[in-house]
């Protein structure tokens, strides 16, 4: 499983029950979380998503309709007995006003936070199951977006036809990256009997707040979905350009650049209460798009 | 119109679709915040609260369920276009938060704050219809509540008997003091002969955290509603002792001996799905009661 749940999909004023920015992407049994507006911590009880299995939250800037229900879902998480540890991947100031809420209020959370400050642009997070890197945007302060790809080996087994050889199960790793066998008695299980190529590595690009910006389609150069906001449409953009936003056109126009294979928009603003037009400017640009709708997960790829 | 309308009554988790800590009273024309738990501007939506009429907020203590919602509703009013200055009544160190959240953000507010550190005790508003004043509760940290009371002259004029005499309008202030009116030609209009007595003013106690702490009765004493916190039930008296908070019951005791007309309790754990219990136990010591129901207002008096 490779998906995103969106918690909020709305620009800085909560409206029409849309709430600020934060989304949850789930790869297999890891959950990560981009940005927490506020109410994110109801949002994430609201649609059942298990907060003890969110081990990474990374804030893309501190803009306040993306960070300012982090520290509420810090504290609730103390409170609930959470115990593991926690990476924080944020802008550096981040963690003096988290440090100083938590003095204030004579709390000591139960789990540790490994902040990291983000790093202008790399791989933030590499294991042998999913790396996360970061990437800047143009935005009116700092801001990050973020890419999470699934890593794969290169080849499947063949459940058919590695049973008519005696391969140990501990090769199987090895058979999985593309080596050969050889038995004691010198006997040779080439690789290409029993395995085949694994699909290509799926991946998903959050490209936070930004102004039209094309280095982020260099960025997030073919991952199988992006998603990019789309604050206003495009009689407005001017406005969006002044204020750092993108409109659904330009939206589309960067997934178009990107070559990713759907696109997501969101950070919808509080003057629009129908969102139909985003939709129907963006698809005019991108055939492969989908409004970012609160409680609903998309799939990544396959 | 003197009213109390709960925005938030759980405590620290948010949980059954109750909120963090957060009510409005309505004295006439003003709107006052009381502690302001994440979540508050989207509850201050959805109940139709006109956040344009709020120039007061008083923060209780620096727990989070009771003002992590600040920054955003701040925020928000700034995006909303807000010109008109706020007084924010709190414990010292919350300026050092917004000041730095605000810096974080390049946000800068197009109306100005009026930061007013909470003194041990006293009164921190006084105007000609109302004040309201502040006093210590016992809590795991620095923690206030607060009184809100209005002022009423002493004497009403009475509509009917005025017309028999020919006061002018300018002396009518005067008259609801207490004086007696004198003509340019001597005549003496006698106060009794046009006014009545006026009804006794109301107040409000809003009592936010605190543990069984009999000097808030004295403190409170005589007024017209009291809000307390109940987070427990009376099975968990020592839990809420540990952790500074009350028993519905100690609740009620505590408003008995406050002699006041009317107790609102809530802050119930969000350990209680039901809350029906409550009531029960707090009814036992003291008939008056009401939950703190969100979304409803609370009348005080008359």
């Amino acid at each position: 499983m490779f998906g995103i749940t969106i918690l909020g999909n709305n620009s800085a004023i909560p409206a029409y029950d849309r709430h600020p920015t934060a989304q949850v992407v789930t790869l297999n049994d890891q959950l990560f979380l981009f940005d927490c507006g506020e109410g994110t911590q109801m949002q994430i009880t609201r649609y059942r998503i298990r907060r003890s299995k969110i081990h990474y939250i990374f804030i893309s800037h501190l803009h306040g309709d993306h960070y300012f229900g982090l520290i509420g879902l810090l504290t609730s998480m103390g409170l609930l007995g959470r115990t593991q540890p926690l990476h924080l991947f944020a802008p550096a100031e981040l963690d003096t006003i988290l440090q100083l809420q938590l003095k204030v209020a004579a709390t000591e959370l139960p789990f540790s936070i490994a902040f990291h400050p983000l790093p202008e642009a790399g791989v933030l997070v590499d294991t042998p199951k999913f790396s996360v890197e970061c990437f800047p945007t143009e935005h009116r302060i700092p801001c990050w977006g973020f890419i999470v790809r699934e890593k794969l080996k290169p080849r499947k087994i063949d459940k058919e036809k590695i049973q008519q050889y005696a391969v140990p199960a501990a090769f199987y790793e090895r058979l999985k990256n593309g080596d050969d066998y050889e038995s004691r008695t010198g006997e040779i299980v080439r690789n290409e009997w029993v395995t085949y190529a694994n699909r290509s590595p799926r991946s998903y690009a959050y490209c936070a707040d930004t102004r039209y910006h094309e280095p982020i389609a260099k960025y997030a150069n073919g991952v199988t979905v992006m998603y990019h906001e789309a604050t206003y449409l495009s009689d407005l953009a001017d406005r969006a350009r002044d204020r750092f936003h993108t409109t659904a056109q330009q939206a589309a126009a960067i997934a178009r650049l990107a070559e990713t294979k759907r696109l997501l928009i969101g950070h919808f603003s509080s003057k629009y209460d129908q969102l139909d037009e985003f939709l129907a400017e963006a698809v005019s640009v991108f055939p492969n798009v989908d409004l970012a709708l609160e409680g609903v997960t998309y799939r990544v790829g396959h």
